[in-house]
């Protein structure tokens, strides 16, 4: 039996942090430590630096319950830079304790492209999104706290928009009525919890550039309107300064290391669906700041992740990607042309090819809107046959695209070289980011995004919608980019739509602000924002030893 | 102005982790660095080494707005002891985040007797509370999905037992109606939040004494019952892995220093209320290994926190007290002879004389019951006169014990210096530790502790609670000590009854199996597990300048 993510990562010689750190040009008093093989950077002594690095952008088709093995690409494809001899730096999410406890496993790559220590990461880390789940749960107590000692501001406790977190997937928690048992308990209200990743106190630090930018982002979160439809600031509410003291800390990227000991920036982690889904801003800035190469990747498929990348992410920060790798793997292809997930180990040349537009628009978005060289790699799986490989091959082709078949997953970074040589490649080519659309009205920015990403006739607005564009607008929160909320299943806003659908239009039900982070939200249909757990949990399984080794966690 | 605490704490030149934990013999493989100046005790090494110190037991009298400071006097006690030339040790309780953006502020001591780095110690620390919630609310949501997936084990959903928990003074979440929306979100039932000091997590990770016993405490935690009215136990629903997985990192104590570079192990802190309110058996015991001398200190006043160190700590862990210091202050006494807060700077004998019987009856209780020498430690103010401070004196010594002037909070350990060397003195004497009661029958556990601890006439039990102790007792559930949950402003179970009240009985309202802290739980009157936040909480004060300075914090 061939070993598990997890035996593979604990049998990985790592080197000390300071190691890692020190290929870098990274000194020990610019590394705090969290245990031997993680630490945090202290940025403040690259504040003026100049950004040097090609940053490629690793982004997919639209996910599939194949999988496509985005992070694990990103890992092996910066060993296979480092093994070509260039400085490489990964800037990844950090993962969420809902999926690893659900469903999905850990996130921190497979087989053997890594980041390790893997159990640490996929569970507490430095305890990041712990300080974000009480930044946030610190705003909302203050704010019932407010309502409960009289109520200055006069906030209608049926207009609260502020929710709070808890990183878990705990559906009992998404919609509940609290503040009941009397007066002494405070307000009854109807309430709901989403998942931490969900908060808007994750986009902002994701999106933050310093400390006084993120304590100004978080002064600006609107949490509910008072009883005059007025908008309600953490600011008002005086919160946002012990929620800064809360982040102080995380606020710093994160180092480790692949099992290839390639340096991994790894931070941050918004949901690729109500927020951009990138990892934050300050790791990419750092990255791109120290490495020669930096390889970062985006949520869900290219129309979510890679859209936000470019038009929050990029547009806010100015960071330019060089090149872009869209991934996808056979077996998910074959599974977006209608091949049941049994059958998807035997070879279909017909379901393949019909599988093939939802990868082709991706590649052909990525380089017609947003203007970028794109390769796409194949993340190999044994049962890919040599006719299938040739098949997607001769169609990318026929975009001018080439196709890189990445083995990284068995043969870690020197699966990869093939990818890391077309990358390197296309990072010699002149090229300028396009943005899909340009700051205005928000329906204007939805209707581009439609259009040209989604291939959408068009954006429709419900009444209630409308009237909520209308509201914010006059409110003044124009002029900021659109965060789409949609299903990462297709570029429709109905997640059975598989493929590259024509002559759909897309329907925004509502609309809301996140003033911290600085964007729109524009929600398409019902947006999970707080997952459940499936009959049988990852949890289950997930056992520690007397020495304390992790088990059973993938 | 004098300084603040923060502001002290700040100007304090720290010396490196590796330093401090040197003077301990903890090489650098048993250290595990969380930043430069905190660390967690890899034990592993000091499984079978004997606990060669003496354990001095700091404690209070009942507490008043006034405070004692008995973290600050258990930390310059600490000081003098090293000044003296002895090897000491502090064992002391992580503080929570409810109170530091509540009313309290930091739990770190105070003056020139604080443990450092104070921000991070009061905020985040090594992110042992973190991972404690998510251990809680793993439980939690794997419950409700249990019910949520078909109810297997037929857990009736009006009988659990089992809160969520956040780290946050939010009375809105004491009482909710969670599951609401149909039939995907779960299913309706009432429900309520506690902080995470009250999780029964919590109480596991103190008296626990190694990552298996940890396991199996969780393991048999009782999350509710069944239609039946059977218990279920976290091992029904397959949890006790992964929560034990979430906390193999934080069962590690964690090192850090006091202003004069005094290791100090700070871990763990269960409410002193419904938990046994001490810092972990792991700290203790690696500090009694380490040390010549480990000061630590219990919750609340001695009524609740000694009694619980004696009948809980003490009998589970085999861990022995050699003396115990009593911490009043002038203020309080008084305060507690009838004085109001405006008027505590006046020189006031009566008051004083009339505050006197709730010192000399925990004074009494630690010497008589508890079996251990006692010396009184007044924590100086400079309002204290010479008469009033005479006064303190004569009445203890007419109980046969010595009073020691504490002055650690403006002058660091040369302020604590008579009370270290009556400290040692007290140590040398022969002494053994008794318990006020032995383990049987609940109900006549809290009866002895009723009469002997609190000199009441006794105990009575609310028809509930009587049939609460019978069903427990059916159960199984026998041979356990109690764990008294009762007003900590009082030796009665009435907050407003100060002084040494006689001729009272106790009634117990409630009584409930924490199996897997391994107690029984008696509560009295209302026990808030859950507090609030005060109109203007200090969190509107905490900031944290541009290059990442914390300011407010007290």
């Amino acid at each position: 039996m061939p070993m598990s993510d997890i035996e593979i990562a604990q049998q990985a010689e790592l080197w000390p942090i300071a190691k890692v750190a020190d290929t870098l040009g990274i000194t020990d008093d610019e590394l705090i430590p969290y245990g031997r093989h993680m630490a945090k950077v202290d940025v403040t002594r690259l504040a003026d630096r100049p950004r040097k690095a090609k940053v490629v952008l690793v982004t997919a088709i639209n996910p599939t319950p194949a999988g496509e093995g985005k992070t694990t690409t990103s890992v092996g494809l910066a060993d296979a830079l480092r093994r070509m001899g260039k400085s490489s730096v990964l800037a990844l999410r950090e993962p969420s304790l809902g999926p690893v406890f659900g469903i999905k496993g850990g996130a921190a790559g497979g087989g053997y492209a890594q980041v390790v220590p893997m159990e640490n990461i996929n569970l507490h880390f430095t305890g990041d999104f712990h300080a974000i789940g009480a930044a946030n749960n610190l705003l909302a107590a203050m704010l019932d706290n407010h309502i409960k000692q009289g109520n200055e501001l006069g906030i209608d406790p049926r207009r609260i928009t502020w929710k709070r977190v808890v990183d878990m997937n705990d559906r009992q928690l998404r919609s509940i009525v609290c503040g009941l048992g009397g007066v002494a308990n405070g307000m009854p209200r109807e309430d709901g919890f989403d998942i931490t990743v969900a908060s808007e106190v994750m986009a902002c630090f994701c999106l933050a550039t310093s400390i006084r930018d993120l304590k100004e982002r978080l002064g600006r979160i609107v949490v509910g309107y008072t009883y005059d439809r007025a908008p309600v600031t953490a600011h008002d509410l005086h919160a946002e300064g012990a929620m800064a003291a809360l982040l102080k800390d995380a606020i710093s990227p994160n180092l480790v290391q692949t099992l290839e000991h390639t340096p991994a920036l790894v931070h941050g982690g918004p949901f690729a669906n109500i927020a951009h889904g990138c990892n934050s801003v300050m790791a990419t800035d750092v990255a791109a700041k120290l490495g020669d190469y930096v390889v970062t990747e985006a949520g869900f498929g290219a129309d979510l992740g890679a859209e936000k990348f470019c038009d929050i992410k990029c547009r806010m920060s100015g960071i330019r990607p060089d090149a872009c790798v869209v991934v996808a793997t056979v077996r998910a292809l074959k599974h977006n042309g209608g091949v049941p997930k049994a059958a998807l180990s035997e070879e279909n040349l017909e379901a393949l090819e019909a599988g093939m537009p939802n990868l082709l628009r991706h590649v052909g978005n990525m380089r017609d809107v947003f203007g970028l060289p794109v390769v796409v790699a194949i993340n190999a799986f044994p049962t890919d046959t040599p006719a299938e490989l040739a098949l997607v091959e001769r169609r990318c082709q026929e975009l001018g695209v080439n196709v890189a078949l990445s083995e990284v997953w068995a043969k870690g970074g020197e699966g990869g070289l093939a990818l890391a040589e077309e990358v390197v490649r296309l990072c010699e080519q002149p090229s300028e980011l396009r943005f899909a659309y340009e700051l205005g009205g928000i329906r204007e920015s939805v209707e581009a995004i439609a259009r040209r990403v989604y291939h959408a006739d068009g954006a429709d607005f419900t009444p209630a919608a409308a009237k909520q564009v209308a509201q914010l607008e006059e409110q003044g929160f124009t002029n900021m980019p659109v965060c789409m909320a949609k299903t990462q299943y297709s570029f429709t806003d109905d997640a059975k739509r598989l493929g590259a659908p024509e002559h759909f239009r897309i329907t925004v039900r509502s609309v809301k602000v996140a003033a911290g982070a600085g964007f729109i939200v524009a929600l398409t249909g019902n947006i999970m924002t707080m997952p459940g757990l499936p009959r049988h949990p990852a949890a289950e399984s997930i056992d520690v030893t007397d020495d304390g080794r992790i088990t059973g966690l993938f």
